[in-house]
């Protein structure tokens, strides 16, 4: 998507050809500023502190981080050290996971002087394929935002709701929820972004609202208390955010709030979608409330609020009292009743095990 | 309410018997400032940059700002200048129009000589009444949690959500969504509070933690986006919130987000109950989703935020990029239908017409 004008990845390999350079999403929105990994501990070093962060973009990351470690040394013995440092990094990742066992056991096949070229273009492949999924969730997408524009009058915006940043800067590129979003809008649909703000983190006021702007995007940043009203209000068409972990019965894991929001449509009448790559989807979890254990994070990311003061220095401002506790839940469920759709790299079908079967009917013996 | 183990008031008389002392709020939760109020311009300074806020607080603040008046200048016009100033200050503000034309003009109705112990008596009188509805509203609110209490296994304690800030610190004391917890908490109740952050101004994490952790109360900091998942999961007996306007109908006109709890209460059966003192009810409205008119915020509201640093500095940091317009809602609507019940001083009362007419049986030929 566009930057200053320019396109842009999360992700590129150098012009030298064998180091990776990132966006540090930690400075964003103040500071537009990108880093060269030239080693493994920079790759995973990217990973742990969240200078990337995003399910795809943290296995693009460590695949090149495979990559760049065989590029020091291709054993076998470096390749597990690798594999396990990474891993490491966001245990809890999915993609993180498969990237590093696909491309680990596929280098582990080689020998050992084709391991550095081969891993590099395994890093390459696993970047262009979410690239690709993602571009697919978009064209899926577009057609919901094309009805809703048909159904408003001549010269009214569509507005979208979204939750956290499911944009490109989650992804390698495109985004999940933001893709459709861009596809539209490069498309001449004059639509309108709703952007919660997303807290404790405020991935949507920092992260979603610098994309969405960079490429010329119309959008406002609302309280994550908006949205409710909005949609009383007929102020919202229809919302779309991305998932962190679906069931095979389509309950949605997502950044916390979205369930709110999700309520929120239900009551009147908001088409609410979901978008997300097919192998997100965990066919193994059929209750997502019972099933899915939600993250407890810290809560100083809930006391403590980082900013940018008039003068430009990144200070950090507590805003609770000193001797007040704060708990912190990451993520929330939305069950498949409140999605009226979700949105794939193959499709739109409906939140549930025969919609999402309908579309991967090669998972009908596996789950 | 205690501070520091000490009770305390949001405004009292100072000990030389004329001048009037404040807590400035806008240095909570970091800093206990008491400020004095020596004339007129004080008290209307006082309210417009909003030292005090919360309806109860202002209308005892303006009623005190007019004996300051009078003390200085007790004629007619005098007196029409003090009222015309202090109504400039929060022209929206029920209780702050109220306190003026009823102190007003039994002030008008007296010999000069007379006015300024006259206006000290009203004011008094006003600031008295406050507590009076609000500790009823705690007395009356205080079997809801009892009877919460006793559906609970033995040393389980109660969690209650509140929103916003209806505390001590938003009237003169008790407050209305707080003084239920109070009276629970003082007699022994165990119980824990789930105080929502608030955003944009952050009135929980800076003033409902603070006023609860004072008066020795449990309660964790929460995102607002949280509690939908805890409601999910049995982490709330029973939301409690106040409310700044309420309809003959029951309808809840509150801080932004109110509404979005009482959807994930009512979809969780939950309770969700609504304190507030009878004279606020405005009896010319049945509709509030149509006829409440929402005011709009500064948007810097939601752009900026401000808090202390580690060093102690109280700073202001942007979290939005600069050119991301914000948009300030600052209230919402919660239907009656999602209310369990209203509290009020004299008594609990289903949310609708009837309700409220059973309570307040006067009011049946003027509504």
């Amino acid at each position: 998507m566009l930057v200053d004008g320019r396109t842009m990845r999360t992700i590129w390999l150098a012009d030298d050809g064998w180091a990776v350079e990132i966006i540090d999403q930690t400075q964003l929105p103040h500071r537009l500023v990108t880093t060269r990994l030239e080693s493994l501990a920079d790759a995973a070093h990217a990973i742990a502190v969240m200078l990337v962060r995003g399910a795809p973009l943290i296995g693009a990351t460590a695949a090149y981080g495979l990559a760049l470690a065989m590029r020091e040394d291709p054993s076998d013995a470096a390749l597990a050290a690798a594999r396990t440092r990474l891993l490491a990094t966001r245990p809890t990742a999915v993609n993180l996971r498969w990237a590093l066992e696909s491309l680990g056991e596929r280098l582990a096949a080689l020998p050992l002087a084709e391991r550095p070229a081969a891993a590099y273009a395994g890093a390459a492949e696993i970047a262009e394929e979410d690239v690709a999924i993602n571009e697919a969730i978009g064209r899926h997408g577009l057609p919901l935002i094309e009805a809703a524009a048909t159904a408003k009058g001549p010269g009214e915006r569509v507005n979208i709701l979204t939750h956290c940043n499911a944009g490109w800067l989650a992804t390698v590129d495109w985004g999940t929820a933001l893709a459709p979003i861009y596809k539209a809008h490069d498309a001449g649909i004059p639509l309108h972004v709703w952007v919660d703000e997303t807290r404790p983190r405020n991935q949507g006021a920092g992260l979603t609202a610098w994309e969405l702007g960079h490429h010329g995007v119309p959008h406002s940043v609302i309280a994550d208390n908006v949205g409710g009203h909005l949609m009383q209000h007929g102020q919202v068409d229809l919302c779309i955010t991305g998932t962190d972990r679906t069931t095979a019965s389509g309950d949605v894991c997502n950044k916390i709030g979205t369930y709110l929001k999700a309520l929120a449509a239900a009551a009147n009448e908001v088409p609410f979608y979901v978008a997300l790559p097919g192998p997100t989807v965990d066919w193994s979890l059929h209750d997502g409330v019972a099933e899915v254990p939600i993250e407890q994070r810290d809560g100083r990311e809930v006391s403590e609020i980082t900013g940018c003061t008039a003068e430009g220095r990144i200070e950090t401002v507590r805003i609770t009292p000193e001797d007040s506790p704060t708990v912190n839940y990451a993520f929330d469920v939305t069950p498949a009743k409140l999605v009226t759709g979700l949105i794939t790299e193959r499709g739109v079908c409906s939140a549930s095990n025969d919609g999402l079967l309908g579309l991967y009917p090669e998972r009908a013996e596996a789950s």
